[in-house]
């Protein structure tokens, strides 16, 4: 049994959230978050790829690795990263704040930051900030904490969802932000996700690289990959349902992915400039990896993105993308639909007709864009955004 | 000897070109263009490596492999790509038609299309145009064939350079068309280059290649490859000059790239929307390769390229995409300058000074960014442009 949890302020037993405005913006936002589990939890991690890491991203790996956590606190207005010795420095004196005033042992407290990448942080405005945060920590703040944590975000993204084992109610809560350099593996995202279940720290890390892969890795905003990309998961116990079998783990499994997936699909619509969500499905290749090359490439292809945000069927610009994913095509094989409508048969475009249904499915904020290539079963997804005016007017403009 | 030719009306010796509104643009623009060899040529040729291959693309690919040719026919409006077998009766009759008026054999003419994927083209106003276009051939209208292959270029580009052989002066002249989809191997480029060197078909095919890597494959506007990109170059030998030594060959390369490196340029700085040129320099990669892959990951980061067009100097995006090139790097160890500016010293900035007078750099209309990881001596680069509002504009409304 699986059901979304529906409330204006989504809760997870055992754990309590805050969000305040410590001074780190300058526009008087949000900008600290802290996450508190009231007893030990066990963790798990992913983190960007990218060979540049932030100093709490290098913090946090090492930390991820022993398997419990009590804490998370979070920073938007800086990423700390590039900041070299110091920054590192101040990414261990953030955790120790915190776990000083918690009474819990510093490794036990892991840190995030998110912002512009080469600046130290103020460092005397965090330390001022930790006493209120700690004071302002409720079961009901998990949206003030996602608040203070974004960045170009518009809205905070919270979503829980719960399963049951051996009769026993367990809950999945997660909280996300995004909003530019998205790309898989990962993106300037940090999510934060808890659960009252009882899970070990290895079956956790398990379960959370297969929920990434369908979900935080199979979607894109701008192609860019972060520096700071963090996705933690904690499981408290609190609820008394132990994740422990076979069954119990497909049910749990199933849970968090619907997270992950309903996070992931709530970060891209909040995503810089973006009025639309396609999902981007390739079908009938080779195999499961060429497929995942073509869709990636007509998701990240700008001229692909503009049209969509142009509400334009420009369905040449599709053939065009997946024509250069590196991967050999029948060009007189492929079928194009815009949800349910056939725009191209073998290689060739349907007609007016049809392009007048299929500019009808582009005016949907949601859409499906299905290419089957008609070669063998190969399939896979990457959920994309339109490309817009406003994507250009935020990141020429971020710093200013 | 090597030297660029400055003229208004750049002319090849033994060429004939013209340019006319035939009446495939709606807009009543120039639209039919054609280059005629006074004496047969030989011909050869680069193609798009997309999968998805225009008809044209199709044909001229078979007919360059024969070595020689006296004629080239393009048309904007239309791409003639999936446009199944009756594009390919198209392309087949568009240069029969100029054939049969030129009295030569249908496999010496080659075709382009180019303007919106999957329409037919509209084959009674190309035959209609045709007698036109052979009347207005003139050794002097290099530009306005120049000007009937434009689709979102603003200005025509046309470039000529001499170089001499044995005494004898010999031109390379050629013509560009951009201004999307843009990026190595190749764009919806055409380029047509013309010498009246004598120069055999196997050598023209690899200094062909050979410059064009050093070039037009190292140059990006927003990643999308075309359908129909082709790049063609005929050697007519009518200044006497024959290149067949190693030194000629050597003089000949040398004045190719010249022409080819100029017209690349120019092409991105005519690109859609485009306000700035940019090249992006890698050095001290552990070969050649890494330096090329980090180069062009950097070139295609649309958060780099917004940050240009804001003028921001965002180093901290300039290395978070030098970070995810799939090459390792030592973070601690990566200097970036704006020109002689030095913005990063070993991963860190170099503060607020620096960021000054690497922001006066941005202002120009064209800079240069190096980054230097300091591993090997491994070395390349890339041109770029930046990612304006226009761009999205222009892309949002191409086919309304």
């Amino acid at each position: 049994m699986r059901r979304m949890v529906m409330t204006e302020r989504p809760i997870c037993p055992g754990f309590r959230a805050s969000g305040i405005a410590a001074g780190i913006k300058k526009n008087g936002e949000k900008d600290l978050g802290l996450i508190v589990s009231d007893v030990p939890a066990t963790v798990a991690g992913v983190f960007t790829q990218n060979e540049i890491k932030a100093a709490p991203v290098l913090l946090d790996k090492k930390r991820v690795d022993k398997g419990t956590c009590r804490a998370v606190i979070v920073n938007s207005g800086g990423a700390n990263c590039c900041t070299g010795e110091q920054g590192m420095q101040d990414a261990v004196a953030m955790a120790s704040l915190v776990a000083k005033a918690l009474n819990m042992q510093a490794d036990q407290v892991l840190v995030s930051s998110t912002g512009v990448i080469g600046e130290l942080l103020p460092m005397d405005t965090i330390e001022k900030g930790i006493p209120g945060l700690i004071r302002a920590l409720s079961s009901e703040r998990m949206l003030e904490c996602a608040t203070a944590m974004m960045t170009t975000d518009t809205v905070p993204k919270v979503y829980s969802a719960q399963g049951t084992q051996d009769g026993k109610v367990y809950t999945i809560t997660g909280m996300i932000k995004g909003a530019g350099m998205i790309r898989p593996n990962m993106a300037t995202m940090l999510c934060y996700m808890m659960t009252d279940a009882k899970v070990s720290s290895e079956t956790l890390q398990k379960t959370l690289l297969l929920s990434a892969d369908k979900s935080f890795n199979r979607a894109t905003v701008d192609g860019d990959t972060s520096t700071n990309d963090t996705v933690l998961l904690m499981a408290n116990g609190v609820s008394g349902a132990v994740i422990n079998t076979p069954e119990g783990l497909a049910g749990f499994q199933d849970v968090l992915e619907e997270v992950c997936i309903h996070l992931t699909k709530a970060m891209i619509k909040d995503g810089e400039g973006v009025t639309k969500l396609a999902e981007i499905v390739v079908k009938g290749a080779a195999s499961n990896d060429d497929a995942f090359c073509i869709a990636d490439t007509v998701a990240h292809s700008n001229l692909v993105k503009t049209a969509l945000f142009g509400e334009d069927a420009n369905w040449g610009r599709i053939l065009a993308a997946a024509g250069r994913a590196g991967i050999p095509l029948n060009p007189a094989a492929i079928d194009i639909y815009f949800d349910e409508v056939k725009m191209v048969a073998d290689g060739i475009g349907c007609g007016k007709e049809m392009e007048k249904l299929a500019t009808a499915v582009l005016k949907q904020p949601e859409l499906t864009i299905t290419i089957d290539v008609n070669i063998g079963s190969g399939r896979a997804s990457m959920l994309t955004c339109d490309f817009s005016l406003d994507y250009v007017r935020i990141n020429a403009d971020y710093r200013s």
